[in-house]
């Protein structure tokens, strides 16, 4: 019996998951059982102080839900955008919500009477997806999730890759073609600069503009705001060649980064998610499938998988309250060594 | 403290190292103070019986030497080339020595009654450098060691990140120019197939054949086996500007693949071993520090410092018989866990 699967006889866990327009608290039970949910809109230009304020709130209501109090809580997780101080607690800086040092942990702390434990959404995601999902009992998981920009976490041997200093692992800004195009983080070829949406989608919007593809023309014109994951698999559903082989050329890079991490960390799953895989899950599956296949030494030719993200937004969620237990009860267990 | 330091009250422990043309067996105290040694050729062509055989004479002379008997022996750890089986203790396959599926922890088990962990060699030296050597304290660590090919390393909160596959952090075959020259390994564009040992050779005997190394020229000719590390160094000290310019293209290689790592691993230390930087230390680390930074997001430039590996040949044999004391500390706790 693994360690991860030892639960407290009681207690239950509260997951948060911090998002740039919505926040969603959920309390699960030991066996991770939904007991009750908020979901409510995050308006980050309110601030932080109300910010924080508006967290906590959800986090009662979802409480409320559950027919439980506060002191009934063993811990709260919480799923954060931006560079993190893990151990104060504090997000550094999320442009999206226009937050700077928020001390998430204290705050919801000295509210809730019980440990709270932060982490980098994405990596939540991932580690929810390697608990509870598409990389259940894998030894070792990567996890790619292409977006607005590249997410990226990993799970060796139950622990979460994080970083000395973002908190998480920028897979997105693994150079796959040095001297290629620029990319947000001022470095050039960065696999976030070929094979994001917002890449994939600056590429279609210009086969539109060209004649191309008529049918992404026909939905949402050549504006990159509009042209999001949904539209781009109707386009290639309509028949627009075009946009397929720009799908498969960004499956290509991602190919080469994948392929890097299979021959470092050797995960045994790759999951993929966020809103490109689960518009077209097979096209992108498969693509990202053979170019990692096409990037590895024989050796590694069958040494992994890669599978689409199953549990949706539930993956940060989940994944950040089993983080916060797994956090909370590997502290305890040192301070109790510590004290013997 | 961490468990890293927790040592047993008494018991000494043995460090291997299995070279393609030497083995050394070390025995260290529980302070990791030598106190036997043996070093002998392998002699990989007799075979893996006598191989194997000639392994456990090597340990019984430096305990000998130690004045020590077998059954003070805690533990063994071997750093073995090649593809292993690390729970097994089998080494599939090691073509420099010819061996195949040499079962090296179930003959030096029954030989010396003690538990027997294997590594792969590069990171036992990785290991080495974090305990004792350049990367000590370090929360986690990166290796790069360039020889004939380059192997690698990382040690991520003081455990080794061991592949599912190939027991080792395959570094070398990170791609660093998709579409670039042919690897050894069958991919394109592999760090190891533009910063190699036999890279810089390849590049440094061409110019030496077009008249522009003059000062290698006259010290080892155009042929790849006689232009080894410390020829190259002379070489630029006696004054070869195309040798110098050679190393600094392949340390921009490296720092492609090492910033790669930064944004997954996010290494506090990136340490740089084997002949090549040995020979040039002071060039070598300070062209991989720039070209690494040069590579990173500027939230990354400055949460990695690179440096020289201190222990030479030392690095294996102490951490691997500090790994293995580790394995086989934390299974035996484990095993009380369970019982209990």
């Amino acid at each position: 019996m693994s360690t991860d699967s030892v639960q407290p006889k009681s207690g239950y866990w509260a997951g948060f998951d911090l998002g740039g327009t919505k926040m969603l608290a959920k309390i699960f039970d030991s066996q991770y059982k939904t007991l009750g949910k908020k979901r409510r809109k995050t308006k980050g230009h309110a601030g932080v102080e109300l910010g924080l304020e508006r967290m906590a709130q959800t986090i009662h209501q979802a409480l409320e839900e559950a027919g439980l109090t506060p002191a009934e809580l063993a811990g709260i997780g919480v799923g954060c955008p931006g560079p993190l101080d893990l151990e104060q607690g504090i997000i550094f800086e999320a442009p999206n919500l226009g937050w700077y040092n928020a001390p998430v942990k204290q705050v919801l702390e000295k509210e809730f009477g019980c440990p709270v434990v932060l982490c980098n959404d994405v990596d939540a995601g991932v580690y929810g997806e390697y608990r509870f999902g598409a990389a259940r009992g894998a030894s070792s998981t990567l996890g790619i999730f292409p977006g607005t920009g590249i997410g990226g976490g990993a799970v060796y041997r139950g622990q979460l890759i994080q970083g000395s200093k973002s908190s998480c692992m920028e897979i997105g800004h693994i150079k796959v073609l040095p001297e290629g195009p620029e990319c947000g983080c001022g470095q050039y070829g960065c696999l976030e600069a070929l094979a994001s949406r917002l890449a994939i989608s600056a590429a279609a919007a210009q086969a539109a503009y060209r004649g191309d593809a008529p049918k992404l023309r026909s939905l949402a014109g050549t504006d990159l705001s509009d042209i999001r994951s949904g539209i781009l698999a109707s386009s290639i559903k309509g028949g627009d060649e075009s946009v397929r082989k720009i799908i498969l050329r960004a499956a290509e890079y991602i190919g080469i980064a994948a392929g890097n991490m299979v021959h470092t960390l050797s995960p045994e799953v790759i999951v993929l998610g966020g809103g490109l895989v689960e518009a077209m899950p097979d096209l992108f599956v498969e693509a990202v499938s053979e170019a990692t296949r096409h990037n590895v030494m024989p050796t590694f030719k069958d040494s992994f998988k890669v599978v689409a993200a199953q549990l949706g937004d539930d993956s940060s969620v989940m994944g950040v309250a089993a983080w916060a237990q797994k956090v909370v009860q590997e502290q305890s267990s040192s301070r109790i060594k510590t004290q013997v």
